[in-house]
């Protein structure tokens, strides 16, 4: 196979882009489909045996590279050709899938989440076979549904165990500090979502026949919301805590360092953040600490004007933010005997529903693995990668390192201002070439070449 | 003026309920006027002078009979002749506006409310004015919104007070005890009712990036919801209580042989009356203590399934039952003061908006035109009257009451299941009857004859 110049590398990227694979619309089920066969036979072109996996939605594509240097080790690469829609397309300079450069940036739905970070990984990992010196296996798998919660994956990965066997798995689909600063996110948070209903009245009551003696099951709510947290911002949800691994000294230092202060947070909000528990910075409030969150109540009369009733219930959307150490399953059990507690002080009635939940994730900074890749980083960017979390979940990452017990290492070549998910999404040629150069490095480090 | 029979009454009164004076349906406007126009005319016919009052909705009819029997007194008689609609119509044994007799109940809607307990005195009136023996003034007003809120009344009443001079006012549109045992209403509850409102950060924010440090909005109101009350029930907002009318003992006393109890209140309701303030009975919470009550709480997603975010505001309509003693514009002072002072505690801004307010309302048991109305009855339905309270408010018994500064009596001819409101609306002959015998010995009190 030939090399390819960085012009024939960036062409065939323009190409994969121009698929407009927005997987949340049943009418773009054939593009999904033409992209997925196109990926199929690009990586077939270069060595690897391929094959289209069928799940129910959009096929997943899996392309297996054997080493060319003989080495034991497997490298998996997880990625996504499914993109966010691209709406409201008025706002975009240039059409979503008409991939531009612009100011030395690639422009296009895609560009940076999930194409450019994982087809950038291809090129260098097409350059290592070109040269005949990948010096060990790698495995790379592209799902369809990344942007609609990969509905099909688990089972999918379920069965596939071991089509899937690896060393560890790789996944660029997080964000860097900023240019020439990589990232390493260790950790992310798990959740567990719940509703809570309270039923008090047979009906609406008229609130001056019966107001007064008559439980009032939005004030029950109200009350039992409110014993969620004690004065000092903690969960009084009995053994909430119990397990919770915390955060080792050296990962506390190195996020120091970092630009997200409580002036970032404020600015990025609109409010002081000022919740939470108390003696815990920003960042470990929303990188490293559960939460109890009220994301919705919804209880009797809320148009205009009034109407003054006793509402006949009231109900809320109550989620938990969890951290690696607490398991949702056990959370969920926790929270619903403390509801049904709370609830007998309050002379109503009412039931505690857990909704789903998915579980945290974290890899240890200082695992073998995650030296490597920051070895690789370093050599890619010039800059040693800082260690991040996110608050949120990526539940692909939790997925992985269960069922493979391998170590699932997330390290971005986003930028904080690529503008995922926004109209004119980018993503720079610096980080399109950097992708590559820290996959070879990668995966010279594997092979311990 | 002849006499006229039983069923000559009777007739009339008929002729009365097929108009299908509606006021909450613009398509009955002509029917209000036509009905409007019978009862001037009627009454005229009686002897009386009449005017037709416009004010911009359906006519008010004043209708002034001057006394027979020269005394100085004056009373006024309130009612109206608008009804509540009809629907569901399925539920109708006969047609609503097509009066019958079944099993000694004239059924029709208005039949109790307020057209049969309104032309039972009437009806009582033009007994005495055929025998020349009418020995007081009497005024007549009935106005035609009653059902829709009076929304033009109280600017009428305040440019119309002379027109309106009298002694005492008599309103008969609350219920007896039961079939025998007539009530007086002595006090009824005011109201002032609220928004609150919170804001968080600028937008719906994710629960996952943002969530530990962010102030959650939804929080932060049901904190201050729960600060409405303390433990023993009583609410906290200072001077909250001041200047309020205590029951008087013998008043607290006779409500304990009304058939109204923690049972009754539990079959009516659905749920056990367990809340409020210590120390009192449900009758006295319902009548004559002041409430708090969230009337709705509206935040963030609502929906089905979840939706992981930190709200970006928070809303709750509150409603504060009043009782004599208690002024709605101050409440609304002392509550905004309140509300600013708790919000201080959550670092969110909001705002607390009073959205309107009536007057509680109360005439004293031992005042003398009382004691004369409770000989009426007593001669009437040979029972004397409980003293009842209603917990709701009749907005005109105050508002009389404070623009003519004479006692307004609140006797009414009701049942407890005479299905106002409702389907299958009743006024049984007997309360029909008695209507006539308890004006006409009212009137003979009044005169001291």
């Amino acid at each position: 196979m030939k090399s390819w110049s960085a012009q024939e590398g960036l062409d065939t990227f323009f190409h994969y882009l121009r698929f407009p694979t927005v997987s949340a619309r049943p009418e773009h089920a054939a593009d999904m489909r033409s992209c997925a066969m196109w990926l199929l036979e690009l990586m077939q072109s270069w060595g690897a045996s391929v094959s289209l996996e069928e799940t129910g939605g959009p096929p997943i594509i899996l392309a297996e590279f054997p080493a060319q240097v003989n080495t034991a080790s497997t490298l998996l690469i997880y990625g996504h050709y499914d993109v966010q829609p691209a709406e409201p397309l008025d706002l975009w300079q240039s059409p979503p899938f008409s991939p531009e450069l612009r100011d030395g940036k690639i422009v296009a739905r895609g560009a940076t989440d999930n194409k450019g970070q994982t087809f950038s990984l291809l090129l260098g990992l097409r350059e290592m076979l070109a040269a005949r010196a990948l010096p060990v296996k790698v495995i790379v798998m592209l799902e369809g549904e990344e942007e609609v919660g990969s509905p099909h994956l688990a089972a999918w990965v379920e069965k596939n165990k071991e089509a899937l066997r690896c060393d560890a798995v790789l996944i660029c689909d997080t964000s860097m500090i900023e240019t020439g600063w990589p990232a390493i996110t260790t950790g992310l948070r798990g959740i567990a979502c719940f509703d809570f209903e309270i039923n008090g009245p047979r009906c609406d009551l008229h609130s001056g026949m019966f107001g007064g003696p008559t439980p009032n099951p939005a004030l029950a709510l109200a009350r039992i919301l409110t014993r969620l947290h004690n004065d000092a911002g903690e969960i009084t949800i009995p053994h909430f805590y119990d397990g919770l691994i915390e955060v080792s000294p050296a990962e506390l230092k190195s996020w120091q360092d970092l630009p997200w202060n409580e002036t970032w947070f404020e600015q990025a909000t609109g409010i002081k953040p000022s919740a939470g528990e108390r003696n815990y910075s920003v960042l470990e409030k929303v990188w490293s600490r559960p939460t109890a969150e009220i994301n919705g109540i919804s209880s009797g009369y809320q148009g205009s004007g009034s109407k003054t009733i006793i509402p006949a219930c009231a109900s809320a959307k109550v989620s938990f933010r969890l951290v690696p150490g607490q398991d949702p399953q056990r959370i969920a059990q926790l929270v619903q005997t403390w509801f049904k507690q709370e609830l007998t002080c309050e002379h109503v009635t009412g039931r505690c529903i857990y909704d789903h939940g998915g579980d945290p994730f974290f890899t240890a900074p200082d695992h073998p693995s995650m030296n490597l890749v920051s070895r690789a980083l370093t050599q890619a960017f010039g800059r040693a990668p800082a260690w991040t979390r996110e608050g949120l979940s990526i539940p692909v990452a939790a997925l992985l390192q269960k069922q493979l017990q391998v170590p699932v290492i997330l390290a971005g070549l986003g930028l904080p201002d690529c503008q995922a998910h926004a109209p004119n999404e980018t993503f720079p040629l610096t980080q399109f070439e950097g992708g590559a150069r820290f996959i070879k490095a990668m995966l010279q480090e594997m092979g311990g070449v």
